[in-house]
């Protein structure tokens, strides 16, 4: 890897349930100062248009990709300069999915559909994705898209890894519970130093309706440390460097891309 | 799963480079306060009769697996009714492999050889095995071999828990380095937590002519927590008890072996 480091910003955000216009104004606010920190990505939390407490309302508000809410995130990008990662409710062929958008500076976008829904709450609400995450070219780096659950199985990081990417970025909405401080601190920095990745988790924080959040969105590096890291609690802009080249001794000492023999054991993996 | 529990001990352990004899009497005699603790399975570091610094020593040490040192830890267990899992150098069809037996009270025995060697100093000494771990009866669970650097690949504990292993069972030699911390303290309990099942992961500590080593010696549960930890430094003989059904909270909260999606990223995953 000889890619170019890149400057991503992630919020950890009060969504505001239901309400569009109020998500998206919090968006551009956090854009607009990431653009004055020098980042070039903006990473938001899952269905953070909606808000993911939203409940049934989340299948009336959910638009196609191409619809108003996702070029409302075009234009944030195009306006600060700053590519925007964020999670909404896709509706398409009469589905609902629970989705995050990527949309570039230059206009181009990429989506992704949850494949991992997690619990009834989105299994009532969502039909679940069909087709891998792709990566893709964000500044001199390659990244790639996950929602939430889909970070805590290894195969879906190590399919991005082993598809080039440098960078995982996760939208996310981790309620607090007895668990949610083990996958945050735990699962994410291991998630990056086995695959020799960065990963970006952010969540939300406060409460709606349904759900409190863990908050605890971070920015893990290939050596399984934490690049910037959210409290419980409260919004939170943070802003880290991603720069594969400054990792090349984690990288020598933790080959696990290379010397994976995986063809020993591809017969129950395969489920 | 309705297993009933096992209490397992663990001998983080110094071992004397070289001297066979030495270190099966230091594992017999963890496998004799084993019993008296009313453990049912002892579990030492990798290549524990030959020492993992002993260099090319251990290859004109090798053995096969029904030769006298192996047949020196079955002695050990029908005496002690504890079975014994332990690392030692394997020689077969003129080949040396870094493997471990699980001796069993009743005479069985299985034999693991590891698939992933780690640098130069193993990929100088050993071959590396052909053969993905097999689960087998301990007691009334299900158990499963991993070797050190195996268990940092996600894709090798997942092989066991979906093959219906309840507790992996990881003879290690890990050195310390600046990453040590964090393989022995959020690798294995992410491992752990993952796939639901409990993980053990034996090293040495001291040092040989060859390597200083880490100890951190653990047994995590699948939530995550550490149900028994060794320091740093010192030999150490952890027991716990590994009991599937005191996790059901964990299991219903993290089906991830029932809810993962694997059809649709097999690609890239089958190198």
């Amino acid at each position: 890897m000889t890619n170019a480091p890149l400057r991503l910003a992630l919020l950890q955000m009060e969504a505001l349930a239901g309400d569009i216009a109020a998500n998206l104004d919090r968006i551009a606010a956090a854009a607009e100062m990431a653009a004055a920190a020098g980042a070039a990505c903006l990473l938001a939390p899952e269905l953070a248009l909606t808000g993911y407490g939203a409940g049934a309302a989340i299948r009336d508000l959910a638009e196609p990709a191409d619809g108003a809410q996702v070029a409302g995130l075009s234009a944030i990008a195009a306006r600060t300069g700053v590519a925007v990662v964020c999670g909404f409710a896709e509706a398409a062929g009469g589905a609902v999915y629970n989705s995050a958008a990527a949309v570039l500076a230059d206009g181009s976008r990429h989506v992704y559909r949850k494949l991992h829904l997690y619990g009834d709450y989105e299994k009532r609400l969502f039909r679940p994705g069909e087709a891998a995450p792709a990566v893709f070219p964000l500044g001199g780096l390659k990244a790639g898209l996950l929602i939430c659950y889909d970070v805590e199985f290894p195969e879906m990081v190590r399919h991005l890894a082993a598809s080039d990417a440098d960078l995982i970025l996760v939208p996310t909405a981790l309620p607090a519970s007895e668990h949610a401080g083990f996958i945050a601190r735990s699962i994410i920095p291991v998630r990056a130093f086995e695959n020799q990745v960065f990963v970006a988790y952010a969540n939300h924080a406060g409460r709606d309706a349904a759900f409190a959040y863990a908050g605890l969105s971070g920015i893990a590096a290939p050596d399984g440390s934490d690049l910037a890291r959210a409290p419980a609690s409260g919004p939170h802009l943070l802003v880290a460097d991603i720069d594969p080249a400054a990792f090349g001794d984690a990288r020598a000492a933790n080959p696990y891309l290379i010397d994976r023999r995986m063809r020993f054991i591809s017969g129950p993996n395969q489920t």
